[in-house]
């Protein structure tokens, strides 16, 4: 079991939940904790091995009036893979990618759907087998109704994370309210350079050295997200910004791999417009 | 010798250039060469060895002609070293960096003199030996009387390139203009990211995972000048503004040196907003 | 039409090729050479449209004896996609990225056959659409009879490069040599350390802070064959042999894509046990 | 003040650990723990405010049953600096970049003495300042008595590390032996590849894309001592020996910076052949 927490910093918040998991005879595998000294927050993830025969129910039960002595923010959470929705448009390399490392059993994760604007022809290169898809186009009139729809069908599948893996259409502040902390985009610059549109052309004209991508939750605030990873290439005057493309495609797809797999195994604790990896 | 060049692209650019020399019996060591199609300007940069005997100015004189012919902008010059001036301000660890490279003969300079607007026992860290030393001290009132006396400084012992090493005043628009294309600054962020002021702040504050440090050279536009090189380097939520600006100490000393060493090997050929690197 | 040369290092390549090409009226549209100073070896790779209507056999034919002249080695190859096989075992990921490249025109290539020495069953998470799939399955007593049948394969479809992609089978001295130049391997280790089997387990036990992957050509000589592309991952305590086989699957395939179009793109010269790359 | 351990792993370590701080009312500011599932070791780094007046000899003493319970190697140290012996030969650049962070109080330590094999003279690229320094020549004959004589120095000034910053004799097993897990070696090869002499020379005509450092503690078994710390650059085709030996400078500054400081901030554990390495 995974259990993260955090809270105001405080004396003795190590020592109570160690002090708990050691009385419920549980064994710590992996932990990992931080200070945030501006702040005054605390952060922890706990991996342990509850004794043999204790439910989840009954320790979270248990463990609920420490949790609120030091009004903790908590999560704890099984083993079961986590429910995944994934949502693309013309481009699906970042699809592609995620879907393989999932049926190689890289990431433990449970998908259930795939979404796109595009109908499912669209979807070229890579082989959805039997996982549910859905063509929900969108356009300026309809907007809001395929948003419900989209909303339905999340709550329908009992979806905890939404990755917008290159899904080109931007998010209602609504939606993104609702989806706070629960749903990733990959932008495929290093933010916060080259914000908006055509981020490799952006780049090109400017003529730096260096290009990124960026993994962040997605807020009403585009582009302003909390930050999960990035990640960056060297390039060349010799690159047009084809080749920027190009080669934003394998950054794109390992920051995308890499934030979606610390996500599902509670590795990223938001921290107010910001967040706290606690790396693998 | 290394000759440079830039014009418009079209046929038998390289011909003329590569016939030019062997009829002068010049013997090419390296030769890079760059076509840019959207702006369909081609650049060279060759390193020969001219024949005995055969001197610069000779060559410089029997070469204008082609030159011409193909509209180039076009540099020839010989092993000297180039003529450095070094400005800096309160830190010290980009001017200690070029000196040490300098003092074991990795960077071919002649540093010309050291200039800060701070007095010299500001500079704590790093022993200037018998190098020359002004302290232009600026303020609001006698910017425009400094800035003539260091245009002045350069002028009089010859100054080619001129770089500013943490130095934490702004050029005016018209020394910035003189100075075009041989005047490099080091700006500790990864531009076109956190442009401005207190960029490691900026940096903590926004949350991002990766930091850098760009050189460019100084325009009127600031922090808009073309890049010549960048790096970065992984972060955390553990790093506080001050290990980034640690960190960046890293990363600004190593990407100014490479840019400078570049430079002084004429293997920076501007390209509008942009420079094409010629890389060794 | 890309020509690619070495030669001893002699005055006057550089020109004999550009003027043999400007003659023919051929549009260079990129060029990069490289002279080694410790064996005088000189390099090139040129990048030229012909006039209209010259003809690649015509072009060969009048090239030829001007590669004589500098005792060439040299090749003369049109803008079609090169015939590539792809060897695999039952680790896929190689693979599968490979093909997802190629189908979104990354690669310009034509696979001419996927091969395994496991049924095609084993390939269980990419999808081989068309692709002629041969099965050859490898023991002691009938390998020399496998690779006769390899061989061919490669000969009757015409095969130009054949990727070893995480293919778990040594070929034979005698196929090594066959295949020289035209056959890659990806090694699971930053070679030279961690020749061999079982590569991420010696990482482990070593301690290493950062692993890698490397592409070379297969020579007789297993694991020394020349390097075309290598590239790491820093990793640390906490992984195991088991997440650092993870990470290394995201370097293992991108070092093998990098290798794999740098030689369809001819950019890699062979140099004796090394090699010359002319990046893109 | 900072505690670090390591011991068979069991149930309540933490509790334990967590509950003796809290009782003496210290306020943890960092811990970092990490549990090697391979082996059943823990490990764990704790930095703490201790309550007012409580002393280290009583923390020191009062700890020490809890210690012993669990078969603890344990450390348990003040906020003053370390004190560090630097060891160099003919290349200073490793010198003059400890010592330049040591003077912007980057490195928290005290010099204890600068000693070479060479004269003080042959220090050209560094102002020693006040330092101490020790001229200890090396022959095969006096080897044993400089030995003695650099163990007295070490003995008689308290140094705490040992670094050998390219320094370019080799230890006795003796002295390696006695200097066990507090002497820090920089090796200028990407360990395990190219041990020995000369790397950057096995590296050229090897033709390798990319070269490395390597950080590791001293042990009888020459490079083969726990890695600290390693770090790389890509290089070309272009780069000859000498180039790699500059490039190779740069990684093996701030390779060896990394080291030290994380040993003298005691984030460096050893673990057998291996270490854990608690990252700032």
């Amino acid at each position: 079991m995974i259990l993260t927490l955090s809270c105001p910093d405080r004396h003795g918040i190590v020592a109570a939940v160690s002090a708990f998991l050691l009385q419920r005879d549980a064994n710590i595998s992996d932990a990992q904790q931080f200070g945030d000294a501006s702040s005054a927050t605390f952060f922890m993830r706990v991996v342990f091995e509850p004794a043999d025969g204790d439910a989840l129910a009954a320790i979270h039960h248990a463990f609920s009036p420490l949790a609120e002595r030091f009004t903790m923010h908590w999560t704890l959470r099984g083993p079961e893979p986590r429910k995944v929705m994934i949502l693309t448009s013309r481009f699906d390399h970042c699809l592609a990618d995620l879907l393989y490392r999932w049926r190689i059993d890289e990431l433990p994760m449970e998908v259930t759907a795939v979404v796109s604007n595009h109908p499912r022809e669209m979807i070229g290169h890579v082989d959805l087998g039997d996982l549910p898809f859905h063509h929900l186009p969108v356009s300026a009139a309809d907007k809001p109704a395929q948003e419900a729809e989209l909303l339905r069908l999340i709550e329908q599948t009992g979806t905890e994370l939404v990755v917008l893996a290159r899904y080109m259409q931007i998010l209602s502040d609504d939606l993104s309210r609702r989806l706070e902390g629960r749903c990733i985009n990959i932008h495929h610059s290093f933010l916060p350079g080259f914000k908006g549109a055509r981020p490799y052309h952006q780049a090109h004209a400017r003529g730096v050295k260096v290009i990124g991508a960026t993994a962040h939750y997605v807020t009403p605030d585009l582009d302003e997200g909390p930050i999960i990873e990035q990640d960056v290439e060297r390039i060349s005057h010799r690159d047009t910004p084809e080749d920027l493309i190009r080669k934003g495609r394998d950054i794109e797809r390992r920051v995308l791999a890499r934030a979606v797999r610390r996500h599902i195994e509670d590795r990223v604790l938001l921290h107010g417009t910001k967040t706290v990896v606690f790396e693998d």
